[in-house]
């Protein structure tokens, strides 16, 4: 099993996170976003979509978009609920995360992490920060009320969530008025065989 | 099962046609956002997070996010496969139809048909549109190598895309250099059952 990725990357990260928390083995290939890694020919053969992260299985099958290859890679495991309601809102979850997190808090740190916080962008990084601290908020609820955000076990919804939300702070957010999250990453990082972002 | 949104809403509509294509009885409580509907107490006190569509099952529990709730509703039925690849491919578009083809054809379909394209609008919805081309260019590709997005078989894949693709000219995309496009929107709405957006 090969991962295609740039492990700085959040969405990247929650694949090497997934694998090393059920000790599955695989081969992580570096792919260079910056350097057009992902434009060239032979990538867009793998993955037309021309993004990472992108995993390909041992048969040659390949897949995108990071919350289907967890799952993907955490169907029958202890990380997903098999009861449908449970599964439902790990789901929930990660449909929250793609749309009412990761573009906000994702790309905050992207612009100011990976672009240096160029000028002409200053002005998005800045609005950017509502929709992140909405975001951040709907967690520290949930978080008040469950362990962990589907309920009280860890499940690929907390992977997805993880892995933006533990280098917020890189995007401009300040995580001091959120125990909730605070305590929950803590959580998570407890776990065996978490592994760190780099 | 309460199934509160607006039929005008791509999102909303994805759980009326996976109900209707499965037989499922619902009741609809239009919900108007324009109105300020999903920004009172009561309906915070169902969905924090403020927004539509939301199930309320009988037994009082909710659920949000579009693409959770119609796999919740397709679980053990022909609409979602029970192979563990075939599944994350389903939700592979999912993710894609959330990250890159919502935010720029819905959004630049909302500003022209909710807003009336206001004039300090104009500069995002024109902004829009090369994103909104680049994902029906994706799924052109891929409906050219299947009969559906996730293979031969109709899945909430397809119902997740087709939702806002089918008025995507209301976003000012013309589906005319898409033929593959169009035959599988013909093929959706082929099926038994199938319900129009009103």
């Amino acid at each position: 099993m090969k991962i295609y990725g740039d492990i700085k990357s959040g969405n990247c990260y929650k694949i090497k996170l997934t694998c090393d928390l059920l000790s599955l083995p695989y081969d992580w290939i570096h792919v260079d976003i910056m350097a057009g890694d992902t434009k060239t020919p032979e990538y867009l053969a793998k993955n037309a979509a021309g993004k990472i992260p992108l995993l390909e299985l041992d048969d040659g099958r390949f897949l995108s978009e990071s919350n289907a290859i967890i799952n993907f890679l955490a169907h029958n495991t202890s990380l997903l609920p098999s009861d449908p309601y449970a599964l439902a809102q790990v789901q929930q979850w990660q449909f929250f995360e793609q749309y009412s997190h990761e573009p906000f808090i994702a790309v905050a740190r992207f612009i100011n992490k990976y672009l240096g916080m160029p000028e002409e962008r200053k002005a998005e990084y800045e609005k950017l920060q509502a929709g992140g601290h909405k975001a951040l908020r709907l967690m520290e609820s949930q978080l008040g009320k469950t362990q962990y955000l589907a309920g009280d076990k860890l499940t690929t919804a907390d992977i997805s969530l993880y892995a933006y939300t533990h280098v917020s702070d890189e995007g401009g957010f300040d995580l001091a008025s959120n125990p909730n999250i605070q305590a929950w990453l803590k959580r998570v990082e407890a776990h065996p065989n978490y592994s760190a972002m780099s």
